[in-house]
């Protein structure tokens, strides 16, 4: 996607936005469980997702580097990508942490996505990085989970992500469209913020909602 | 309920204080759940419940206006008012967002309250408007659920509200006062505020708790 | 513990390396449940557990003080202990508020976790007082719950914990420490935190993680 598009989504979009235009083409499940939230709730997370699935494991095997699946993910991240780590149900391991992120920005990645925990906010939110989890928590994956395969489909937030998906995370929930039609979905979305913002102000100048939405036919 | 009362419930209660003295009068089922949370933690909610009642939807008919309801709800606010909504369990969808916020603050409404879902948070934060949900997240509700009844009891965050009866929430939650006992509630309320001043001040100068509640009664 | 090595765990340590280095010892079930929250992220929380045990109670007994135990509790909390108050499964009361709080502090104690509710939020934050609780709801013990039993074994959070044990609460969670090996787990962390800086700044300045981590077997 052009550069230029990704500014103008980061810049002027929000997620309800994204919502309700992937509705309007028929995707409706496209919104991660709310318990996905952001660490800082003033970024704006926009990127194409590279993704990781973790298993539970409940040993440490000394022949095997636990994280060898989730470094060549991270060290193959390039501008723009967005991490997307999918945990197991009951998960209350951190796959996400700052010196994940660090790494991660070092590479020009958008942020990070994941439905289990995160850890080290304190550093993460200095640095400004996007990253959004369903949880905080302290636990490593070492002896807990391991990443089994990088990718590859996956379901996060109760969403499914394919590689190359497009994902739109602010204050109000993170989405997944379609690599497909992102572009288009972008595109109708800052068409669509242009209506709200008319409707806004015929509404805080006092007209019935009644009327506004006769006249507009969104609300 | 006089403008002097609704004013000094506003800056000087907090709902701990509430639920005590609504305990003390044997209403025990009076707190919402603890996932209905503020979505600015420094404002206080105070106002008359006005309740619509959602229920799942999973279709689209043209023919029909999905908001109708909704619409008639917020377009009749008055002031000091609060839209209470209550969504069906495992409800995944907002119903209240920034355009509704908009409209029910030009009726002079007070707030807003769901066990539901918000979005368009930063908007409705930047508005400074009382809005507490059960979480957040973008689905917006047409063709995923639809108000059913307005004007009528509900449960919402697991607690009977009637149309008619007082919404007292801020950072500690959210409490629901039987109309017919609001104004007591209220000034029994202040009255307990002074005391809990004279528990805290004699707490800090250093006297044991145990000295201080034989005093007061009060902990 | 000597109090240059809690002033230095409260300063330069956070919940993570306390976490990765209990793991190292065998330690694996030390971290509470992340719904337990501290009330100011901003807050580090070092002590010893002082254990308090809740149970449900339905009714009120005039001719017993219900606060009893929890006053005997607080009013023997010296500098640097922390009350640990553990409720039932699908608890909706506030064991710990303000007024609890302003004592606890009097006696100089570090702070309070509980997996409770907490109430009187803004008065807490406005103290900096390290509480951590498991959800915010104003709902009073008094008639719904009582302190059992104090000083003895109990599960907060999910996690056992021993009076004499020390807690680690920061943003990212909490952390139990078995009594025997605090102090040399807050050592072996201050060690730690020395090799996470050093490798922070080598991925920070585009290292490949493959390549750090191979050199340091940290991530």
């Amino acid at each position: 996607m052009d550069e230029t598009i990704i500014s103008a989504a980061r810049s002027r979009l929000y997620s309800g936005v994204i919502s309700d235009v992937l509705d309007s083409l028929g995707h409706w499940q496209h919104a991660m469980a709310p318990n996905v939230r952001p660490l800082d709730e003033s970024l704006t997370l926009v990127g194409r997702a590279r993704t990781g699935l973790y298993a539970r494991v409940y040993h440490i095997d000394p022949a095997v580097n636990p994280y060898e699946l989730e470094i060549k993910l991270i060290d193959s991240l390039e501008p723009d990508d967005v991490a997307v780590l999918a945990c197991p149900p009951g998960n209350q391991v951190a796959p996400w942490g700052e010196l994940l992120s660090t790494a991660a920005r070092a590479r020009k990645a958008a942020g990070a996505v994941t439905d289990g925990l995160v850890r080290d906010v304190r550093f993460i939110r200095a640095m400004g990085f996007p990253v959004f989890a369903g949880a905080i928590g302290p636990l490593d994956s070492k002896g807990r989970g391991s990443v089994v395969s990088i990718d590859v489909p996956i379901e996060c937030g109760g969403v499914a992500v394919h590689p190359g998906d497009w994902i739109f995370g602010d204050v109000d929930g993170v989405c997944v469209i379609p690599g497909a039609i992102a572009e288009k979905v972008i595109q109708l979305s800052l068409d669509k913020v242009d209506k709200e913002t008319t409707v806004r102000d015929e509404l805080a100048a006092g007209e019935l909602l009644a009327t506004v939405f006769a006249r507009h036919g969104i609300l």
